[in-house]
């Protein structure tokens, strides 16, 4: 941490704030510049952490100068990840395929968009079954019936499968019938189920909040983390800005920046953040252009009679053009499609 | 709802839509322009909720005319709403100070801080037992044993509680010991929480996200209200921007806002929107003058020691001021302090 | 500044940054943690500003920690300004308030507003010869006729003018006509503007940029500054955010921060933050309430009339509860109104 | 445009309204809903653009339902255009690699930076005479020398010459050296500049205000399309958002839904948007693949020496991936990099 002290700090200032470090273990290292002092300090951050030292006589401000996440930073773990849901990797190798429709409605519209995602290259499926709306008044999801639908569906098509999870209470059930469970933007800062995603053995998806810091993101992740479980997939899936043309902004300078500040594999979700059929499969390139290990896509047999986000969902006739992106952007930057690297395993 | 045409619809596709609404019990008045055509919808709008009606052929935009709250909108309840907890109320004709420690630490200090908050003119206690904490690695509140001090304090000093929930599995816990619970600003869509409260019968403080729009913010009251419980406290603490000189930028605007659009009572929380103690007195001012029905301030005995956001706590010296802010500000606007409501009833 | 070496740092990267400043004439402190070092620089910050000392080797951040403005920053002039235009004080002790017509379209439309706004207790008026419009297709200003009206009802009614400019090269015309210039929000960044109201010898309005942060704020004010006048009131107008129920968030924790960084005194836009007529009593309120040194407002005889933000303008009716608030609210934040200052000097 | 009654308009509010649009040679075609009553607008916009609708009794909203812009849409222009910089396409079936420093400092400098955008595949060369600094002490270009140091580089490499122009005064100055005029991002609202750009004979490059919706960033093409130019290129660069681990938040998403609604180019700058050289290819690769029709990129040959933004200027070593990343994405979104387009004309 640093110090910066104001222009009007007297000798009586500094000498009380290298007492208080040295009291806390630490060490204050002073450079008395023209204008400012500043301190730099020493130790274990933990210490330093409860003293209020913005609070004190000549304190302008108080700077920390490493992250505050340590179980996912790539500091202490240098290498990229990969997580491997139902055999299926995500990680620096690969560009993963995730489809399937935003809400499991009936078996048969579930198994119909299981077959659209496995003809585009899909190698896991998904599919919500808890959905949080902002309206009490919307669809809010089939429940335990959803997820055996899912259940039901992975057996006949293969693809494992990732859901949604939007209580503590409910991710024994979930992660019972799952093989991924996803944590949504509105949950990003839902402590007590980031402690319970990180006590199960199964992969999570972490979703970006979308007022979140890239910062934030990566403590809610080391929440995670810190209850036991490392195998987390970050996903960015559009923030909140002014613009209004568009759900969200996808903001896809996130991937690289992650990437380089922790070793968990990241993925975009170019569905959510435009929220519009037009602009998924450019996100969709965009997303493997800029590096992300893997998309996570909307797709509807029958869209206009979708119960949640149909005016998203690719149809049919997208298809052939997804898979063409997924198959060909990859060996572009130095990655195989997910698809082809199991093939070949 | 209003349907927009593309330039490029033909008649076809209007009477596509035409007979999509008539099919769902609606009615559709047609307004051919010169370069557009725009068609009405009149009826049950939840019957044409699920539709894709942005999906259909010719269509540019679907506007929603009317507000997608209910229970807590204005217009089905003119008059202001009073919420009273522990029979202190929070309305129209008050002015209301919430005050105490951010987090509860110890009795001493809990009792300390209530005596602080009593002094400014205070009539409810605030203080936190369960603290959602951006890092995993911070001081994360004292749960029941928390509880356990602020119902003490409450028997010491008269005042009645408000304690924030953060998990929907708490809510009965705390609801034993609150006087009215609180939902923090990370919490503001996460809707287990916002139905558990709205299944209980105590009086809810709704934090707006820090991301949320005003009808998000109305929209998850509207979560609580739907489960049968109206007796709802809104508070605006802050939205986040790119301005980086204050934790948030406290969006006083939302009050007049909101006030027209619900009926629900308004407050402010100046401490946690700025983050910083010396904007905490003028905050509070600007908050009174714009109309709040009341504010909620930290206040600390040892802000130094203090093991959650100590920075932006009040401490002794203020007192008088913001006594004398509270005291003065609310008959300028029509009000009178809820302490003196009290004393004069 | 500070540097914070990133954990893979070796002693010659740490050399070589001393030695680098060395040669420029600083000096470098060197404080050796646990993960990280950081370099504490000391001397003349101009003479490192063109160092690309984020691109050298090691280098993980650098920290600015002094302010980037000189000339209006309270550091080098501790007592807050007060700045007259035409006479009339706008500073720490008092309250101003500046009203007038959106823009000027005639001469009994601009009279009519001029005594709207005296009849609320104004000692200053505003009103647009030139308007920058977001549509090519807008009502622009009527120019240089525009500024003779406003002469003509400055002689009528005895309160100096107050206008925008748009253009560098129209500052002479304006300022010849006018007794305060403003620069509205859209040219906040449009340097060549800057520079040229700062060599005219007449005080200056600038507004903050809808998207400027408190500090770019103030660097515009020191573009002003730089070229020799110092006679600037900073105002505040809202910022941008993904709030859609008001035009901007007016941030009116912007005052007290400012006050506290710089001298000069700062005003509030309670019309043109908002956009609309029923904000603008609120916002007044917490603007002064808050310690704004004076509000600009605009008001209209027939709004419904206006070629230019009618929406927001307050009508005659609403004039005596401004005149009320104008009056009130000042004594209890220790100052008076301007007209009374005035009056009484 | 279509009005929104509130629910408390009563049937002589409505008939004010039928007959304030017949009154300006408009109809009004009147929906009754349940709770809600719909009058769409038939007729000439722009005779309805100066009533205060929305101050009429009754009315809770007024909506849009037309573009404001006319000469830059798509609706009346279906063809994407191509504009020429100096025989250089940048197109719909091209991708346009735009490069050099930031700012020109010296001949040498400038001469070597061409060399390595030629290098990297560039057809057309960047440059700044003309710098706008948030800081008046920043170097702020050397002006017209730079202009002649341009003129001299085209001269010796061939490449046509991008610049920036900050004032509508300098326009012919600079227009007399430069083969496409740049209007950056703290000018996207000038419209004094945008004026006098739209009456040269020149290409124009628009940027992106960081602020800007893209309704507002084409209404500023509009401004300079409305003067005569229709040679506008338009140029994302990030905007401003709350996260701070990029300078600016690029908005990929923008191209897309700015190729729809407009006919003119979109190219994007990797360099301004992130403000991190290692962010530079990644972005540029995000860029072709989201179906930008170009890119402009700062390069450096020494950017530790550079007196402005070195730290995000690409260096040699960079260079042999750029040239691959603008040969080989381009064929897969259907396009060829412009230089082959020219090797092949």
């Amino acid at each position: 941490m640093v110090i910066v002290m104001g222009p009007d700090a007297v000798p009586a200032d500094i000498e009380a704030i290298v007492e208080t470090i040295g009291g806390a273990g630490g060490e204050a290292f002073v450079s008395r510049g023209v204008s400012r002092t500043i301190i730099g300090l020493v130790g274990d951050i933990a210490q330093f952490g409860t003293l209020d030292l913005r609070g004190m006589r000549g304190v302008a401000d108080v700077m920390r100068v490493t992250a505050p996440y340590k179980l996912v930073s790539r500091d202490n773990h240098p290498e990229r990840s990969t997580v491997r849901v139902g055999g299926v990797p995500i990680g620096p190798g690969t560009v993963t395929l995730i489809a399937g429709p935003c809400a499991v409605e009936t078996p048969q519209q579930t198994l119909d968009a299981a077959e659209m995602a496995k003809a585009a290259g899909a190698t896991l499926l998904r599919g919500g079954a808890y959905k949080p709306r902002t309206s009490p008044y919307a669809f809010q999801g089939l429940g335990e019936a959803g997820l055996r639908i899912l259940a039901d569906v992975r057996e006949q098509t293969g693809l494992p499968v990732v859901t949604e999870v939007v209580d503590a209470h409910d991710v024994e059930l979930v992660a019972s019938y799952a093989d991924m469970l996803q944590v949504g933007t509105r949950n990003a800062q839902n402590f007590a189920l980031l402690q319970a995603v990180g006590r199960i053995g199964k992969p999570v998806m972490l979703k970006r909040g979308m007022n979140a810091t890239i910062e934030e993101w990566l403590m809610a992740a080391e929440y995670i983390a810190q209850r036991g479980n490392l195998d987390i997939v970050l996903c960015e899936r559009g923030i909140r800005t002014f613009e209004t043309a568009t759900r969200n902004t996808l903001d896809v300078s996130a991937v690289p920046v992650v990437q380089r500040l922790s070793h968990l594999p990241v993925i975009i979700d170019p569905s959510h953040s435009g929220g519009r059929r037009d602009l998924v499969l450019p996100l969709t390139r965009a997303a493997i252009a800029v590096g992300a290990d893997g998309v996570i896509i909307d797709v509807h047999p029958r869209p206009e009679q979708a119960l949640c986000d149909g005016p998203q969902a690719l149809v049919d006739g997208d298809l052939p053009e997804l898979a063409r992106v997924v198959r060909e952007f990859p060996p572009l930057v130095g990655k195989v499609p997910a698809g082809e690297a199991l093939a070949s395993a």
